[in-house]
């Protein structure tokens, strides 16, 4: 008996994480148990004035938003983390009780003025503007010296807990390295130390082996109908990675070269960002028709580049291991209205798919890059 | 200035998975907002016709349930791991693109024949013929030659995306340790290991320092009005971790001895089992007056005692390094309908908590141990 990976229950190793995935592909055959809804009309209105992220608009901490014509930045009046001055950490009354300060703040970004685009119905000139954003948060945020990590992320969608549909994301910049990014750059570290066998990928700093860079050019030789890749472009591929947790799941990150952070993307290298961000989101939206929920988040270089600690350039380098990567985690599964949950099991020991990360990337490859709203007005 | 707890954000370490959690205490001051709805009127049958878990009805696989007056357990027809023989792993395309073949076997597990109970609303008896549902299942699954763990799990509530409200449980058991109890193990190891000074606390194996003998030793010292204990009997400690992620957070295990699996408890020690679950799911369903939701998840000792694998003494005292606890993942926030969700930062970077463990232990212990729907009938 041959092993089939979409017949035998089977697990992948995270390599990012260091944790395992289960995959249980004969599990796809299982009869339908979710319920079918019809795709959702979308009725939003341009200009909504109950929404706190509209130009112009008062938000519940009683400030105004600026009459804004393409991205808005402000400081998030429920911030997560406030900046210094704090008090130091209280004495642990137990070895295993400790405490440490956070400090930090929080920005949110809204992408656009319209209340009723995302991502995917923007045009390339407007994500531009966005991506100029990402990247003037994180040089601004980067540059406090307090600040460790700014982590960018986007949670869109009512199934998501995100209750305004208005585009935005938002940027949390903390004292101390996160524990996701911070476990991804102990694996980085790890690999770039490995004797792995070179290949003719991009390296890291000081020639070492990038695991990401690694990864993703040994999926750009797989024949693309058997492969993982979604979108590829220029500088920017997205896959579905080997070790997916969520069904569509995908990673977006540059693949010609070992790119620690936004701060060191050439000019031609945002340009393609957009085109591949464009790409990717127009795909998830036509995959059932819907404006497709997620949680995004982007993971880089600690402090960034020009920060007072990075004088040193062995520290640099060092920092330098991370590469720029976007993880995608939409949990949609069978239809607009079908969500995969992430508990039981998944939540107590392991997580758990049924449909193969290749089969979720041939779904998604079989998508057009014409956006359903858009296709329906030109049919 | 001085460090409060209820007051400054700070981070917690989770000594069990090596994670943090990031505590935002100050904004539990925000404004409100998410809606309050009236408490669910629960209006299931005793018996419903539909029911594939209700005795003597026909599963959609084809079989039929047994006319069950306790407990009952069965095969799950769609399971996610199906039992050897099965192929070998096929050689890695990539040493970054591993397989490994999973065997294993799917059991679901009714708690008792009438679909309107749950947990919180069985008699102490009822919940010890699951208890002991539990130890078989553990102890015949365990035998199993190619079974390495044994997951024991409850998955509960139509938010947790459980559509059955029948009371049941599931156990998934595996030719290999799932992530979660393999890094806790990890870290229990690590544990024993250490140096840390010796307290009155009970010890693990060979005498050495046990991860949570020490932790739930410690606990038991704080004055009750300050600390996280929710639920206290002879052999059972319930309460918020200080690392806890979710809300309401309950973890449960034995405090007075090292207790590695459900092979080792002594009858005494499942009835005052039974005790404490009972009052955990009464005071769970009591806080927001609803069938409380959660994800519960068993962790405990691999391959249990009595495998052949565990002949040589020495193994079987590494394997005892592990300490019998439950897990309870609630999603609710602060009412019946205002959940949490798992997304967006705490998907991406670290999990994050607003109000501490030990607010939520103090709402916990607020609570009666007369489950509601009873204290109604009685006024
Ligand atoms: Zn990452
Ligand atoms: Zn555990």
């Amino acid at each position: 008996m041959d092993f089939d990976p979409t017949t035998h229950s089977h697990r992948r190793l995270n390599p990012l994480t260091g944790e395992h995935i289960l995959v249980s592909p004969h599990r796809t055959k299982r009869p339908w148990l979710g319920q079918v809804e019809p795709p959702q009309s979308p009725s939003l209105p341009r200009y909504d004035p109950q929404c706190y992220l509209c130009p112009g608009n008062a938000r519940s901490g009683g400030q105004k938003n600026a009459a804004y014509d393409s991205t808005f930045v402000f400081e998030n009046d429920f911030a997560a983390v406030l900046p210094p001055p704090g008090p130091a950490a209280p004495p642990a009354p137990h070895p295993l009780l400790t405490t440490e300060p956070v400090q930090g703040g929080c920005d949110v970004l809204c992408f656009h003025p319209r209340h009723d685009l995302t991502l995917a119905r923007l045009a390339l000139p407007d994500i531009e503007k966005v991506i100029a954003e990402w990247v003037n948060v994180y040089r601004r945020r980067g540059a406090q010296e307090h600040v460790k990590y700014v982590q960018i992320f986007e949670n869109k969608g009512a199934i998501m807990g995100c209750s305004n549909p208005h585009p935005h994301g938002q940027v949390w910049s903390l004292s101390t390295v996160p524990s996701i990014p911070a476990a991804e750059l102990t694996n980085l570290r790890q690999y770039s130390l490995s004797t792995t066998a070179a290949s003719s990928a991009p390296t890291g700093p000081k020639g070492r082996p990038c695991l990401l860079c690694e990864y993703v050019h040994y999926e750009l030789t797989v024949p693309e109908s058997e492969g993982r890749i979604v979108v590829k472009n220029e500088h920017w591929v997205a896959l579905v990675p080997w070790w997916a947790t969520w069904p569509f799941e995908i990673m977006l990150l540059p693949h010609h070269r070992h790119v620690p952070s936004l701060a060191h993307l050439a000019p031609a290298e945002k340009a393609s960002f957009a085109d591949a961000l464009s790409r990717v989101t127009k795909r998830y939206d036509n995959l059932f028709s819907c404006s497709f929920a997620y949680s995004m988040g982007m993971h880089q270089r600690p402090t960034p580049p020009g920060a007072a600690q990075t004088a040193d350039e062995t520290a640099a380098d060092e920092e330098n291991i991370a590469h720029l990567h976007l993880h995608f985690a939409p949990p949609l599964l069978r239809s607009a209205s079908v969500r995969k949950f992430l508990v039981g099991f998944e939540l107590m020991a392991e997580a758990q798919r049924d449909l193969t990360p290749e089969q979720a990337a041939a779904r998604l490859r079989g998508c057009s890059e014409v956006h359903y709203l858009d296709a329906i007005g030109k049919e």
